[in-house]
């Protein structure tokens, strides 16, 4: 018997999520929740770290993020669901942890470089957002996490995370802290609508889990595909054609998606037929998560209830590794010997 | 009648207290806790910014530092003495805080340059040192502090403080935090007994206000005065001279220490003599200290007593800043009308 993982994985709250999600991580959780034991982390704490001004998109997203993961499948009886801005104690890691990682190696951090220039933030970065990683080292740790599902991109956060847990357990001559491994998912990044390699809330080329199948039809009728493919009859290109990218991640009838692909490449099968079964494919796919979602929709205090109870289970077992995390650095005063 | 203020103040706890700490800070506290509202923090998550692997040194000076405020008459009933790291809200507020500060800003704030060059860190600078200055927006802003006593070298903290409080009340449009001044000792700075413009606990130049009346002689007969004062015919320099400044700052009668300069000056006096006198007067300032000391001393329980109860008060007033601090963000999801 392989010994059940800790999961630690969770979304920023800034707009509701969509197909590039499902595929890169939300797809997985639903999986991994039966086998192990998982933590799913709604990080408002984190997403302030650079909406810090649009904090009410921020508020808003949680529920959104909460119905999301609901209608895809994830079971709060399964899966502890929780907000990171309530459970204190990664606040108070962060803190301990920071002490153990030079202003340098954050410097060099390169996830965090390359969001820098995608972001724009040049040097008016948030000191917020510089430490992310350590404030992510206290989320995995908190829980004890074994299994970090990410991105390859977000790789080098699971690795400041590892050094943090090293650099504790050798300074506090301790072993409570534990590394985890990333797990990268097989199909890591869905290209967006208009052909850009990434789906993104803010690149207008996203489709989400709660569009209407009417929605869902007008973005693939607009989608882009092989530019060069002009007329029915001219044979087209399958790489980099998001409408196949797409079929290749939703389609289950793998046979016909495969004779397309041949048809599309030889010529003679126009962009309007492949879309159609595109949105055939996906409608199929979205069905059962507008179906879960439509049970919990408008019942606010169901969701808040899931929210609160994971949240309080959260709470537990960061508390306790807080507890844990003082008393190895021996500051754990009240509950001791030192009177 | 002048408004009553809130003051925080406090001191990291790495070692006992000394003569120093007594003119820079803490003989202002026993005065102002009769007319305002006074907390003195024991700042063990700040002594942990750079002393993370000598925490049992931090742990151990906890007590000490406690015991050296109720010698020198810091008044429980008065002033709320409390331990740092038992206040989760100053974590949690410390990292909202962090994404209202640039990075760039924290580079170039002037104390933690001069802190970084004096303590030898370089490029190894850990984060949570860089970041000290957004904590103490969180210690200062927590209790609604109007007025931090502070040493001269220390005013960029304040103002760091108060860049803080105007960004988050303008961007979350609010005005529950309010500006702190910065209040600084007349005699600021109390000279080492070797001379050195600063006495340091890590000096090897300070009288501790637990030293025995025994040590305190042992002390002021190797103090440094002044090198060109070689016998007792020759004029002597009284600026400078630390034995003249120790009178300067704990001599009751101004006469004599006027007469005394005024004598070493035209020469005549010697050394021996002055120190003489200055041994009686700081026994004399001592005694009271160590007669409060000893009550103390050896009951561990009631001096943790102390804490708890202050801590206790302090954890209330820090959480309910961080609940309307989350409450201004928006975040405050489970005590709010989102459901």
């Amino acid at each position: 018997m392989t010994k059940k993982e800790v999961i630690l994985t969770g979304d920023r709250p800034t707009g509701p999520l969509h197909l590039g999600h499902f595929v890169g991580s939300l797809r997985s959780r639903v999986e991994l929740q039966s086998v192990h034991d998982q933590y799913v982390m709604i990080a408002d704490l984190q997403a302030l770290t650079d909406h810090a001004k649009e904090s009410q998109k921020v508020r808003d997203s949680v529920l959104q993020v909460a119905l999301d993961y609901l209608a895809i499948g994830i079971d709060p009886a399964k899966t502890t669901i929780f907000i990171q801005s309530l459970i204190p104690a990664l606040s108070e890691l962060t803190m301990y942890y920071l002490n153990l990682v030079t202003w340098n190696r954050l410097k060099h951090n390169p996830t965090v470089k390359q969001e820098i220039v995608q972001k724009g933030f040049g040097e008016s970065v948030p000191a917020g957002f510089m430490i992310y990683p350590v404030s992510q080292a206290a989320d995995i740790t908190a829980f004890k996490a074994t299994l970090v599902p990410v991105g390859e991109d977000q790789k080098p956060m699971v690795e400041q995370t590892n050094e943090v847990v090293r650099a504790f357990n050798r300074i506090y001559n301790t072993d409570i802290l534990v590394e985890a491994k990333a797990l990268i998912p097989k199909i890591a990044r869905l290209p967006g609508t208009d052909g850009q390699t990434k789906m993104g809330k803010s690149l207008n080329n996203a489709i989400f889990l709660s569009d209407t199948p009417d929605r869902v039809s007008k973005k693939v009728g607009k989608m882009y595909t092989d530019p060069g493919h002009l007329r029915v009859e001219d044979p087209g290109k399958v790489e980099g054609n998001p409408v196949f990218s797409y079929l290749d991640a939703f389609g289950t009838d793998l046979d016909k998606i495969q004779e397309l692909k041949a048809h599309y490449q030889k010529g003679g099968l126009g962009d309007g037929t492949v879309k159609k079964y595109l949105i055939e494919v996906l409608l199929e796919f979205l069905e059962p998560i507008h179906k879960r979602r439509a049970m919990f929709e408008g019942d606010n205090g169901a969701i808040m209830e899931i929210l609160r109870k994971g949240t309080e289970k959260a709470n537990e077992t960061a508390s306790q590794t807080l507890a844990d995390v003082k008393r190895a650095i021996g500051i754990d005063y009240l509950q001791s010997a030192i009177v």
